[in-house]
């Protein structure tokens, strides 16, 4: 069964209670620059300070009352760590996350503050699926997919329904792309409400894996380890979230490291918000005179805001 | 006549059309460490980036026809040059900004972006008043005051009545001091709806001017250049202001220079907000454990949000 628009409504009064209803900012240069109205849905303000909460609390509160006992397992470099920890603390189960030992020390913090058991694994040695399911066949737990289940897609896409509240009259709506979900449910529930609204992905250069799989019709898989935006280097779209993309999102975009950081550095100047790079991807692209032909009035998602001060540092330095 | 209530009621109706209704913001892992609930009034996010917006609007608002072809003369190395050349743009009127030739760069752009005329000097060489009154004599414009002025304390004594709309039962109110303006017009609002609430100032302690002028009960003058909270380096309370700030206000709590930096570094990590050193002072106090004992509910001013990055990052960096 595939993802529904009334999966994201449903999910939207499902996880009202433990997430936050984020504002929507707006600003004249950013405006000016891009050639559009533009309006930033600020999921950098969000609960876990992503849009992951949004995901996965829709999940993990589909779990069945008997499965609860035995724990939830998640593999994440950063925002789906923190989300999947506060999602399950305030069901009060058990969630055991395996990182990367060099995962932001902010994030490490953020997900252990919030009781969950973290394991810790070096990229470079150990495959972190084969540690899953070692955790998986130990404790009977139920992996919670950071993108690739309707569940999670579902919870993500609340916030284009929030925005599509909160904004009247959008014509466009970019979303940043890793794995997919986000934009999967956007799109989904976007596309519902306006059947005329234009839907584009934001992907950085250097992480284009969902830019060449419309172009070659099927999955690709890239090497993005390179890229600034850590939350967007999934190397491929998912098996389910691919298909949505295929049939509802007219095109990805892509942007350079240096419109990122130019765009996190725009955030702290003149928005006076800050932006994780990954959370950065569309308002780099409106910055860069990127937006496709004809947009008037287009919703940008701020994924997220948990970056590392030393990076944000070395970013708003811009040297 | 001295300032009332009504003039705080007067100037929200006279401005409203050309300030924001700016949000406010809460924080639990801020809560936590004040012990007290803590409730954001975010100027940062206010047009021109600080709340000096509010008390240039009425002033301006309030020139005589016949007297607005001359022109607004202000001094200011910062947020409140901004603040008028907004103003006198809105209303047609010449404006002629006097600002050190070591202001932040950003703050000079931003001015002269909004067409004001910007006259630079060294702070060693010249005195500022002397360069001022030269100008008034030459134009016969209007000097508008940044903080010694009814219309300029009225003006941003809005940011309490707004503040007071948005959150209910504060018991009490932490507002940022540099020459009183702010604080004053506050203070006068805030007795008025609840005379119950208790008011506090919060200074640097290397820009101690109404500390300890409330204790010698006269305007003490202060070297205050060493602070990094550029705003608040105002060296005396204002001579309308002070007797406004002796009547209502409570005490003045004191920060350090390290606890200005904690408070900017916590707004980066924890609020993905972006609060200028002079902005950042009443959270300073309130992550410090500097609340005074019985205080419940409070609301912080958070002044402005408008800081070179080089700055930023150096005080990101922590080090």
């Amino acid at each position: 069964m595939s993802l529904t628009a009334q999966d994201v409504r449903d999910a939207a009064l499902r996880i009202a209670d433990g997430i936050k209803r984020t504002p929507v900012m707006t600003s004249r240069s950013l405006d000016a620059r891009a050639g559009a109205a533009c309006f930033l849905k600020c999921e950098n303000f969000q609960t876990s300070g992503s849009f992951k909460i949004r995901g996965a609390t829709n999940f993990a509160r589909q779990i069945a009352v008997e499965d609860r006992p035995k724990g939830i397992v998640a593999v994440s470099s950063g925002n789906h760590a923190q989300a999947v920890a506060i999602a399950a603390q305030s069901l009060g189960i058990h969630a055991t996350i395996i990182m990367p030992s060099d995962a932001p020390r902010a994030k490490l913090i953020a997900t252990r503050d919030r009781g969950a058991e973290i394991i810790q694994y070096d990229r470079l040695t150990t495959d972190r699926e084969v540690l899953a399911r070692e955790v998986l066949a130990r404790t009977g737990g139920t992996f919670l997919h950071p993108f690739d289940d309707e569940r999670t897609m579902a919870g993500q896409g609340t916030l284009a329904l929030e925005l599509l509240d909160q904004v009247s009259d959008l014509d466009a709506l970019l979303v940043c792309v890793g794995g997919g979900g986000m934009i999967a449910g956007c799109a989904t529930i976007a596309k519902d409400i306006n059947p005329g609204i234009r839907v584009f992905g934001v992907e950085p250069e250097l992480a284009n894996d969902t830019y060449l799989s419309l172009r070659a019709k099927e999955r690709i898989t890239v090497d993005n380890s390179a890229t600034i935006a850590d939350g967007l280097r999934t190397p491929k779209p998912g098996a389910l979230t691919f298909p949505v993309v295929q049939k509802l999102v007219e095109d990805v975009l892509l942007v350079t490291e240096d419109e990122i950081r130019e765009a996190v550095r725009f955030a702290l100047e003149r928005l006076k918000i800050v932006m994780e790079p990954s959370g950065a991807v569309c308002v780099a692209a409106a910055l860069a005179g990127k937006l496709p032909a004809g947009v008037r009035r287009v919703g940008l998602t701020i994924s997220g805001g948990n970056v590392d001060l030393d990076l944000l540092a070395e970013i708003a330095k811009g040297d």
